[in-house]
């Protein structure tokens, strides 16, 4: 597996804040860095691709977006993300909104490369690529809510200074632990969600599994729950989710 | 194209509530109805499921799920389903889980039938699907949060005796015409959501779409923004989203 030092070389000198003269689209910036992902490793979404990039070993570089300066609002960026959210996705001159289109789109663009089973196995075909993504789906219909929102007011309402909302981490935890008892039940049956091999299904899960579990009080959720417990310690040691959590560690660009 | 008389015959005989003497899984019921939605098709998520069917001209039945009597929460329901939602679907003795899931599923496993370009023109490869995917997954996160809401306050809460909470329409309604104001401009950029043809990036739109118009009193939403308006007359009027509503529209069986 590479290593974290070939990760900071790919991400070193190419990382800068976005300023009002960055030309997003142009033909010189595309030949430069061929997959760009814009927007903060420590939003949970852009993690999600970092980690598929990661495990797809596919280069990329990271392009800092200063959300408090709006620069996610400004005219350039919305070309590439029009809801004005992080993060956008450029490979040369192909665009791509929303984190887990772009994982796909990076596992169907480059089948060759790293992990080959992240949509499940190409002799499985079509029914090895809807196991995984039946679990893709409820990532993000009936995972991503609730634990969003127990993030947002445990980690992320007191960094910016806002009070955090017992209320609705109560609600939130309580619709979460049904949806958990459910996958405690399904890896009870099977080493990963989709089946023998990590995939896609497990990834998407990862950034907001990582800041209940360190980031909020709240880890027993999962740490608490026997076949959660297990694939968590299995899937949050790989050495390319090891690698996102670094890049959410380092000092962002000034 | 297809007239519903052909759709009565499909989903004729087979249709039926299911009682605690089914077999889901059993393989006689399995050959006799190759692919099966379980749920009524009155929920936007079987109906997305039954329009896709339509589209891809995939023969298949509907099997009724009593939900006031509990069935999606039965043990052979549930070895369908382990949330207990619906729809359930299956084909021979492939299961699958999520609407939006279910029909790339459909679109994959049968390529070569009805409308095959669904996920993108297969020349277009992984840029061709990705565009599609990226508004898939805007309806999922985006669209489809704000609109269940309004529709389950203004349609299905006063169907089931609940009063509808009018804070939640409004909060809801401003949510979702923020969405909408960049739908209106993607679709003053191209016919479709995800460019000249008509893909599963609209056809998950329909059933929460549908609701809004025909079922509410925000029908607006919609029809007063002229680029979607104009989207909406083309899509609704299609002969396989005019099946599915037929379809609503049945009494439901005993």
């Amino acid at each position: 597996m590479r290593s974290s030092i070939s990760l900071m070389q790919r991400l070193g000198e190419s990382c800068g804040t976005v300023g009002k003269n960055s030309a997003y689209l142009s033909d010189g910036e595309a030949m430069a860095a061929p997959v760009t992902v814009y927007g903060p490793a420590i939003s949970p979404a852009v993690a999600r691709v970092a980690a598929c990039l990661l495990e797809k070993d596919v280069p990329f570089q990271i392009q800092q977006v200063d959300m408090s300066k709006g620069e996610h609002k400004s005219p350039s960026f919305l070309k590439l993300q029009p809801f004005g959210q992080v993060p956008a996705f450029k490979d040369h001159l192909t665009t791509v909104f929303e984190s887990r289109a772009i994982c796909r789109y990076i596992c169907d663009q480059y089948t060759d490369r790293g992990n080959q089973t992240l949509l499940g196995k190409k002799e499985d075909g079509a029914v090895g690529r809807a196991a995984v993504e039946q679990w893709i789906e409820t990532e993000g219909q009936s995972f991503n809510p609730p634990s969003l929102a127990i993030i947002f007011q445990l980690a992320f309402a007191p960094m910016m200074g806002r009070t955090t909302d017992m209320t609705v981490v109560e609600q939130n935890e309580a619709k979460l632990a049904k949806v958990l008892d459910v996958y405690e039940q399904r890896l009870g049956e099977s080493q990963y969600l989709a089946g023998d091999d990590f995939s896609l299904a497990d990834l998407v899960h990862l950034p907001n599994a990582h800041f209940i579990v360190n980031r909020t009080n709240k880890a027993e959720l999962i740490t608490e729950r026997k076949n959660l417990a297990r694939w968590w310690d299995d899937v949050s040691t790989r050495p390319t989710w090891k690698e996102v959590v670094e890049l959410q560690n380092q000092p962002r660009p000034s």
